[in-house]
């Protein structure tokens, strides 16, 4: 067994120190815990994207992994606090849509708001509970606390409904959902909606393309080509270039996949 | 009792493997060191921003943490190289400033210009002393060589004049000192200033507010407001947006409290 | 003796959680395995900046550190997996090149390319062989399995030719080869090259530079000087401000050398 771990995926930056108060507070709570970076520079109040973003990395930590995700612009508000224990992880902060995409594939064992102020700093800031409360609770929950000393359970929480593409006479039709750091276009078609399927062109924007490459060298060189990506996605993607730039399409443009 | 950390704020950026060259030299030093990053991306020369972003961290760690702070536009010239303990931390950087703002709440114990060759690499570059210097006597420090092994005490050191608002007339006029991450406008103005006191307006620049906020999201959407931020400073802020964005204020900016 | 540390030297950015997944499969293959970001910023594709990068840091971490450079346009190609071994280090990535300079002093005892399945993550995608290749066999490797375990010896691996400046006529010409973040312009000029000369000035652009400067402080401010960086590569800087931006050269521009 090694230490408990707690990642940190937030739209903090690192300049203004924030992140930084965010592992003072964990490791003064618990000096055994390890904390990793993930990403502090998720785009500002972009929680759809912390959630993609928690989707392509939390199920290979180990069993027992903490993570804390705080995209929060509803700081301070009536949004409530989570702590959300799947058979796998522990998954801390806002309840606002930023865990919609693990549902998918965790099973769910408990889901807590966060109200026992024993596990929060004494003084909560209005601003900062990232801070003040989901930073000291990921730091007892890696020191043993049990999930429900924390609060009441929760009912139900906040998920964001990511489109599911249709299928009609012969065509699948999804869109692009996230650009990535590499301008690749990651579409909500999922690998296994293709399976035993012949696809014979895919369409994006006016761009056609003709066939699936199994890899970005694959693809032509200045060529638009598509393949699935790492997370099972079908994306649209330039060969050492950005697919992004090269064509404009944004997250919501229409991905047309054609069948025989 | 953990391990003893040693955070690091830079403005190195991480690209040219220079904060990479940091880590490496104390990792050599005491392999039982735990280097925590805080930010690589402050302004480059920004010695201002260095001092803000720790001031911001640094209280959070637990007690004997060394901190580490290199924004070093003198490296190579007669600024000289220091060490200061407070009764609760360490920290190690260049005499221009970075640690400004530490003395408003630390108890200074021990203040050292670094001199003794032994704590250092063999070769001193004329360019690069937070590999060359600040990382071995970080490293030393939290292997437990005292103090006074490092050199001989210093005098003064440089610090960096923040600004003071001024009380007339039923107002308190301040200025922006810095623009955080999410475009947020953090002004000299303490919280405490404004204890007792009814706040009947904040001007900034064309804008009025008219009172203030406890949280981002009790702020209308568009619109502007102010409120105490997570560093008990008057901030000016947008529900959901970049206040600085808005109003194209800068640090410098005035801002005037009114009060009953 | 520590922990045996991983570091991470890759193009990915943070916010898509590709590296947050490459830290994951390491910590569930090796809990005691420490991972050390050096960078995720390398510019997309850039694998002579990843080699550059890589030279700035390498060489100051413990023996045994195993050292992660994923920059692989060609991941998914015929490109080989590869795992170096050197007297002093590991290093794991794709063979295109990003070794290419630890050969000028690192002492190679093994060089493997990696085919051993039992080592890789069960599925290997055809676009992401950090997280299904290089990370598990990294961790493998910091818990001890033999190189010879990995799969069989490479006979050569893809270096990439950095341009030698050449000597005539009492001048010596070389080139810029790369701009750190300070826009610091760093020349293939080694220190030893202009040993025991004295040199009377240096041309880059239309810009003459005078002498030889030991620190950034010394060079006047406003004005474009030259000094030996802390690679012991002549380097063209501005004091507190950025060369790059002052005088438009770029990687590959001509850098002439004039002694006595």
């Amino acid at each position: 067994m090694g230490k408990p771990i707690i990642t940190l995926t937030t739209d903090f930056g690192t300049k203004d120190g924030y992140a930084g108060a965010v592992k003072g507070v964990i490791k003064r709570i618990n000096p055994d815990a390890e904390v990793v970076d993930i990403s502090h520079e998720i785009e500002s109040f972009d929680i759809l994207g912390a959630a993609f973003t928690l989707n392509n990395f939390y199920r290979y930590f180990p069993r027992g992994t903490i993570h804390l995700v705080v995209v929060d612009p509803g700081v301070g508000s009536e949004r409530q606090p989570l702590l959300i224990k799947s058979e796998n992880f522990h998954f801390v902060g806002p309840d606002n849509g930023v865990f919609s995409l693990i549902f998918q594939n965790e099973t769910i064992t408990h889901m807590v708001v966060l109200s026992n102020k024993k596990y929060f700093l004494a003084e909560i800031s209005g601003t900062f509970h990232a801070r003040d409360i989901f930073a000291p609770v990921a730091a007892y929950v890696s020191r043993g606390v049990g999930v429900n000393e924390f609060g009441r359970a929760a009912k139900e929480c906040s998920k964001l409904t990511v489109p599911e593409p249709r299928l009609s006479k012969g065509k699948l039709r999804g869109e692009i959902i996230h650009i990535d750091g590499f301008g690749n276009m990651v579409t909500n078609v999922a690998a296994e909606s293709l399976r035993g399927k012949k696809v014979v062109g895919i369409t994006v924007g006016r761009k056609r393309i003709r066939r699936l490459s199994r890899s970005y060298s694959e693809i032509k060189e200045g060529e638009i080509g598509a393949l699935m990506g790492s997370s099972d996605l079908l994306e649209i993607a330039l060969n050492q270039g950005s697919a992004q730039e090269a064509i404009k399409s944004k997250a919501g443009s229409a991905v047309t996949i054609a069948f025989e």
